[in-house]
């Protein structure tokens, strides 16, 4: 079994970028909208702040109060995507319940939308039109291609049909015609179609909800979920079970999180030079 | 076995639209851009045609040379989509080979977009922001539910990833957290996922490509597909076999095809009158 070490490819991938923003006129700065406060949310944007930095990257977090309106939350972003040192803007995800998620996304242009998630963004994307991907289809192609595993003509499961990891996922690979499963929780026994599967790729968020003999024997193992248990991040695969089944499998941390934060990153750099 | 008879829901549905329409104020047009000159094409924008003028509908045909370059098609496009007496506007498809065909769907705005084919419109779809739904998924919702077949719980196979049949299937299907299996052309052993599924939708067009020893006993069987075979036009579906095998099927004639059309003009009017 080969771990998938995403730590090592996110770090080649910010020294591409390191060079490529040293080499750049102008300064660019990712602005990181953050409603409420909770240790979670601090923790993944310092992951991505100090990432950006050491890249030559400025970072400026916007702060709002958990009890902001839809409609006022609205209106400041709207500023914030005007202003021009803002070369993307992101917000951090989950926000509060009482927050309409979807019409705020849609307050970014898709030319500053970095994370892919307006509906602008998303219908680009879907129709070939956009020059970035979502930051984590971007993150498991990267892996699949970085590791040479072939996935056009085999089986991929995605569990999980959440908007930020299985549903960009099932779109990506959509378009890339590939034959998929489709699985939610809702799923009525999930082993019998996750056997089927040459490659399972998670974004459920279930805590080691996956286990070895759910498998394919040899399956390529693509643990894009996160959920927090006893203080530690762990991920939808139980690890112990699932090694001796995989072929390959994505650990956490060190799998599809650091790069993840490449590829966003990649993509403000490209959003800020035209280039694809 | 039972056939799912889409004349008489598509009749019902033109019935309402005749009622809402003959209560509107104004007229309501749909447009359509032809490219080139093709006896299949002809025919389908003649049914669209008469169906659309039964109720009260006007439509008008935009004829243009086969040998338009993109960019010329675009620039008259872009005039007659601002054009007022165009409520909506489609493209009719298949275009030239040489046409750029997302890039002059995107020339039409998400509030004139009956066929929901532009990158914008399609994007609005899946983060749930749009009022209308692409006509064939709409077609086959309406289906579904006039027979009362449950399908949230249930393996939905798709064949095909086209973006005039299998995308906006899928589409709607990861809106609705349905667990479905893609297949395309390219999918070695199609049977081995048909034979899992409990509903199968089909939009490759490829004549009788699907026999029924490649389907689950009583499985729901919706075919979307079209292609002249000498001269009549046929399914994906093998009828004989099909039928011996199916709980449910969608004959051709008579099939998902007035559905569909019901639903484009459904959506005219819904874009007509704001409402959902």
């Amino acid at each position: 079994m080969i771990l998938l070490d995403g730590k090592k490819l996110s770090q080649r991938i910010f020294d591409e970028l390191k060079g490529e923003i040293s080499a750049m006129k102008k300064k660019i700065r990712l602005g990181v909208v953050v409603v409420g406060k909770d240790p979670v949310i601090e923790k993944f944007v310092g992951q991505k702040k100090k990432a950006a930095e050491e890249i030559g990257i400025d970072v400026r977090v916007y702060p709002f109060d958990a009890a902001i309106t839809t409609n006022e939350l609205r209106k400041r972003i709207a500023k914030l995507v005007h202003e021009p040192h803002n070369t993307g803007l992101i917000i951090q995800l989950p926000v509060p319940a009482h927050i309409n998620k979807q019409y705020i996304l849609n307050a970014i242009p898709p030319e500053k939308d970095v994370d892919v998630l307006s509906g602008r963004a998303i219908g680009s994307f879907i129709v070939g039109k956009s020059r970035i991907m979502p930051p984590v289809a971007g993150a498991v192609k990267a892996l699949l291609e970085e590791y040479k595993i072939e996935y056009k003509n085999k089986h991929v499961a995605i569990l999980g049909a959440g908007n930020l990891v299985g549903r960009p996922i099932a779109l990506w690979l959509l378009q890339e015609g590939v034959s998929l499963n489709m699985l939610t929780e809702d799923t009525a026994h999930p082993e019998q179609l996750l056997q089927k599967a040459d490659i399972v790729i998670s974004g459920i968020g279930k805590p080691h909800f996956v286990k070895g003999d759910m498998l394919k024997e040899n399956a390529v193992i693509i643990d894009a979920g996160t959920s927090e248990s006893a203080g530690k991040f762990v991920g939808d695969m139980d690890p112990e079970s699932v090694a001796k089944k995989a072929s390959y499998l994505t650990p956490i941390p060190g799998g599809v999180g650091p790069v993840t934060i490449a590829v966003l990153l990649k993509n403000l750099v490209a959003l800020a030079t035209g280039k694809k």
